[in-house]
């Protein structure tokens, strides 16, 4: 199994913390998005997206972090990464899209490179934009949180919701967004961080991170 | 069941398709999101992101059309919207998230509007930025449904792909995209809104449409 991915792309960690709580055993082929390695030939030819993650497993890659959690919860379903009844798995799914399709996608590198580019968006202006769609995200997610969190995100279990929340708060962070208004989120992604599915698949720790 | 949705928003289309092709019966509750409507403290009592579309459920509202989909396939197996063995129910969410997660959200209305608000964008410009995202997405798509469709975009049923797929194809051809590079995408997609569950989840069926 190949996790093929960038240190610090939000959607390549989730899959490294499902993999990890699943305990399975994965090697990394990194790709720096900085200097576009995902459009090298060799990678198009697995994902012609040129996206990361992809998972390879068996010589064929899958792709999108939310379908490889699902694949990798089906193959191997102990321990559980969703609910098991429907209503919680609804829930649960939905609190993880939140992330994944309503902040995430408007401050990957791709849209912000166009920021820059073509609407001639200063730092500040970037800056703004990320912490904007991080807040308005955040602000939902806090009360499903306060409703359905126990000692992770999702009951007291770590699962789907954990392996989202976590990466978007290492973004937050980096992007300096102030998370006083999110207690409850707050708590429960930094108890999940010291868990050591979560430790071993910090964006720090890849072998391809630079250096601290 | 109460969906609550707008007649234009591709999420809520993608889940009357859904509910459509399960033969449920269902009511509409619509916001129009041109006047702030989803903002109403009604709404939001349901529903704190403020966000179409959300279906209520024995008083309960499940939001995200991904997570809506997924919980009225588990709840009703038949017809299944999702293939049976693992391996193909991750490429068919994936190719689904391709759209929910890659082109979606970018051209969401809420996204423009910060576009003109605060970058100044003019409408060429804002037709650029809905066009980059939609063509980046069906190239990568194009090749999957190659490889993947039957009569449908993914085998010879109606499925997740096709519930995704539709909504942002009419989303296109409102934004004039040019689909001739994408020839089996735009073939799958012309054959499934012929589909009975399809037509009548059309935007323009719906009882808040705009008079054509």
């Amino acid at each position: 199994m190949i996790l093929h991915g960038y240190w610090r792309s939000s959607a390549a960690y989730r899959v490294r913390i499902a993999l990890n709580l699943k305990g399975l055993e994965f090697s990394q082929a990194n790709h720096d998005l900085r200097t576009g390695a995902q459009r090298a030939e060799s990678f198009q030819a697995l994902n012609p997206q040129g996206l990361v993650p992809a998972l390879e497993l068996d010589g064929e890659a899958f792709t999108q972090s939310s379908a490889i959690i699902e694949l990798l919860d089906e193959l191997h379903p102990e321990p559980p990464l969703l609910p098991r009844e429907p209503q919680a798995r609804a829930r649960a799914r939905a609190m993880a899209a939140l992330i994944a399709c309503d902040i995430h996608p408007l401050n990957n590198l791709r849209v912000l490179s166009v920021l820059r580019q073509e609407f001639g968006a200063g730092e500040d202006q970037v800056s703004h934009w990320i912490a904007r769609w991080i807040t308005e995200g955040f602000a939902a997610l806090e009360p499903l949180i306060a409703r359905h969190a126990g000692a992770f995100a999702f009951g007291d279990q770590p699962g789907i919701v954990d392996c989202h929340l976590v990466p978007q708060v290492y973004s937050a962070e980096r992007f300096k967004v102030d998370l006083s208004p999110y207690p409850r989120l707050h708590a429960v992604a930094d108890h999940a961080s010291a868990h050591p599915a979560f430790a071993a698949a910090h964006p720090s720790g890849q072998p391809d991170a630079d250096p601290a």
